[in-house]
């Protein structure tokens, strides 16, 4: 069998995957929203049996055999030069696809569901009782198995490397770990200089919005932003996320607070930003594994242009306030277009990420990127994590959790064995800012298009950039390819001093 | 291997099998329910992907083995005498499953798909011109497939028996012929005693009905009836329907008409029937095909039980009406509990089948089973049916259509090629009248316990008479444990008889 007919037979192996992939996607939509409780067990069952079917299909020790036809190995995952681009592109992730399911034995993988599994929830009794020492055994065990997982998966400079790897594709820790660095000496300074500014008011944001106010508005915005209902739906869960049932049906999830106007608005802004990438892939690769997403970090600096370059910023609310104040006079009748725009855009260090800011969010990822790191390294012992939280948090946010719930515990992470995920977070923050750069070099009115409403141009550019090319390049390639350099931290430093520099009046 | 250890290899497969077919069904709500429009082509190949699957493990040469390992064959498909009852009642159901399976060759399967989806989109033209013309030849096409289906799957006596056999298990042409023209040998005269009648008032039943209201009262109804939300769900559709997700998760759905109150309100009802029997079946069964329902008979017997003999029963109102009327004082203030028992209940011989009232549907049923049992026969050509169809409406019904619409064309079931499929709707009055009666001598004061709202006994008859055992046993089999006798008419003229005498205040 020759190269070319290697990859075509990859490529119709892969058709059963990803119809397999999108049936799982169903499923897993369906308990977050609309399953009776009762169905929870069975539906684990189903969604087991799914994955064996998908499990075996990326095994098949005939795909090492049709690597390898194809020229594809660990020196050169890209097989043959001979192949064309997107081929080529393809057996890259093919192969590396292949090994990241073989190379774990099964044991390994059933010893770490079982640990984690009981360690999800020590974690929820430790967190509710404000107690690391209830965790700590299990997140011991957690790190000696991650480590074991790292060298199955093998790496070069450092063990970090191959649980990253997992999350964030192609990354290496050495270049994060620069590129982090250097963020956060610019962000601490950043963010005293805000704190010493004059606080703003955000009150008004706290109160009652009633719900069906808050869903019409979301789905007048969805529309607006160019969110195709023939081709996906808004719906509610518990924890908001978005998912991909079919070519054509990628489904958000948003969750209301009648008590707090940001958490639907802003959370369905963000979905869609996964939405859209989506439901951009070239319709070329469709069942195959480059109709997907680069790595967690791309597909989350979707989420964050659309949530805080755009969502977040004046433009956007020259455009969509005066209805929004129409919806909610009670609310907001007296408060002014600049008042609703700084309250939206409050900087405070607090303790917990998930409710954090813009500016201060990547800070809260920098400090768990290093303790990751330390522990993995056995630079730090898991006993000595709280108190190494408490000093990271002093020093990077100036405030230092009182409860460990409030620190060490406040994320299900850990208790999961996702070591290398949280970065990816922070990427897309820095990713979104330097793709902006390069959008509003192409899109020199970008304000004023937001302003009028006129969100198609955006969106078509990150169609043709980024959502199309789908999983044929990797996210250092996109970057170049975009923006003519790797990834830094420059833009996002610039886009955040810009932006706070107006809204907190500084200088 | 001996037939133990074939019997509990069959029930190992199964298991698959099990869970594919409650992720088709996943599948399948959401298409009727939630997906959007543009995921309507992914979906149908995720589905057929499905189908593969199971066909792939329903097929499997080693079941023939197995079962020829239990010592199952065609004259004793229940295998050896030794294995254990509910063995010996799985082994028949696999049997006979693998006989459908795969006595029709798949060159036979594809066309017949190819051949029903032409004829439906015809089907939909003709209906719309009431021109029957224009679906005949793909009628003819059918008919001569379904023949060739009739001789692949075998019978002793009738190609229609083999038809039967797919909605009906095991019941024969002649003993349904018998009783269906038994059956309509006593409604006609009925029938036509109603229609001599002074007519009955309903024009209330028509008119605003507001949806929220509607809806919240079908769901008072579901609950009080007995339908455990934490195992199933009430959702809209167009189409209302019944289907199991899972052992615990089976859900439901109902149309809203704003115009008419029957329609969402009987809908819920005659679909909680269909529920409860799924939620019923012994959990021991779980994983394998002794859990599902006997028949579509079996089936309908239970929605219609629900529907008919409870829902619109005077005692199910004189428990609901007082509510109902405080839910639609603009349409019902002024009318008393006995008006809208009437006026629910009210008979007139119609053109359209799924309008039907209680007494006049079955005869719509018998004439297209005398119409489809003549065109397998070869007694009827396909060109003469329209013909057919007038003097049969006119014979049993006393009205002619006066469009192919509304007569020959008004059914989907034939361009879907389901011949045989017509019989277990009237099927399911006569097991549900008959099953009445043995249930109403076990509980004596059956109309006292609805009137006070107390409907769990009864659930509680139906589960452990019908429910629980699940597909043990064949419809004949279970009509005589309960009733002591086979299936007849004699219940079902009872009921009716009784029922309308005083609803008419006939004699």
């Amino acid at each position: 069998m020759n190269a070319e007919q290697a990859v075509a037979e990859l490529k119709a192996r892969d058709r059963e995957i990803y119809l397999l992939n999108h049936c799982s996607a169903i499923l897993g939509w369906d308990q977050e929203t609309y399953l009776p409780e009762k169905g929870v067990d069975e539906r684990a069952e189903q969604l087991a049996f799914l994955r064996k079917l998908n499990h075996e299909r990326e095994t098949d020790p005939a795909v090492a055999d049709l690597l390898a036809s194809a020229g594809a190995d660990d020196g050169n995952p890209m097989g043959v030069a001979s192949l064309p681009p997107l081929d080529r592109a393809f057996l890259r992730v093919r192969w590396r696809d292949y090994q990241h399911a073989t190379r774990l034995p099964t044991e390994l993988v059933v010893k770490i569901a079982s640990v984690t599994s009981k360690a999800r929830s020590a974690w929820v009794d430790a967190r509710r009782d404000s107690s690391f020492k209830k965790f700590q055994p299990h997140l011991e065990e957690i790190v000696e198995l991650l480590l074991e997982v790292a060298d199955r998966l093998g790496y070069v400079d450092h063990p970090y490397d191959a649980l990253l790897d997992q999350y964030e594709p192609w990354a290496k820790t050495a270049e994060i770990t620069a590129v982090f660095d250097d963020l956060r000496a610019r962000l601490v300074p950043l963010v005293r200089r805000i704190c010493d500014a004059p606080p703003i008011d955000a009150s008004f944001l706290s109160g009652k919005f009633p719900v069906d106010k808050q869903r019409a508005f979301s789905e007048r915005v969805l529309a607006k932003l160019g969110f195709e209902t023939g081709r996906g739906r808004l719906d509610v869960s518990e924890h908001p996320f978005t998912t991909t049932l079919g070519l054509d049906d990628v489904r958000i999830t948003t969750r209301f607070n009648e008590q707090f106007f940001n958490s639907a608005v802003f959370g369905t802004i963000h979905e869609a930003g996964h939405a859209f990438y989506e439901m951009g892939f070239n319709r070329d690769f469709a069942g195959t594994r480059l109709a997907d997403s680069i790595s967690l970090g791309i597909h989350e600096s979707q989420s964050r242009f659309w949530e805080n370059v755009v969502g977040r910023g004046r433009a956007f609310w020259s455009h969509f306030y005066p209805a929004l104040r129409d919806q909610f006079p009670e609310r907001l009748g007296s408060v002014s277009e600049e008042e609703f725009y700084r309250a939206i855009n409050i900087v405070e260090p607090s303790l917990i990420r998930v409710e954090a800011d813009e500016v201060t969010y990547c800070l809260h990822i920098i400090l768990r990127f290093n303790l990751e790191k330390a522990l993995v390294s056995r630079a730090l012992s898991v006993k000595d994590l709280p108190e190494a939280w408490r000093e990271q948090s002093r020093e990077m946010l100036g405030v230092v959790p009182e409860t460990e719930a409030d620190g060490v515990l406040q994320d299900i992470h850990w208790s999961m064995g996702a070591f290398g995920y949280f970065p990816t977070y922070a990427l897309g923050n820095l990713y979104a800012a330097q793709f902006t750069t390069a959008l509003k070099s192409d899109i020199p009115d970008f304000d004023a298009k937001i302003g009028a409403g006129e969100f198609a141009p955006i969106l078509s550019w990150l169609r043709s950039k980024i959502h199309l090319h789908g999983n044929s390049k990797t996210a250092n390639e996109l970057c170049e390819d975009i923006t003519g350099s790797s990834l830094s931290s420059d833009f996002f430093v610039e886009y955040l001093t810009e932006k706070y520099t107006d809204v907190y009046g500084l200088r």
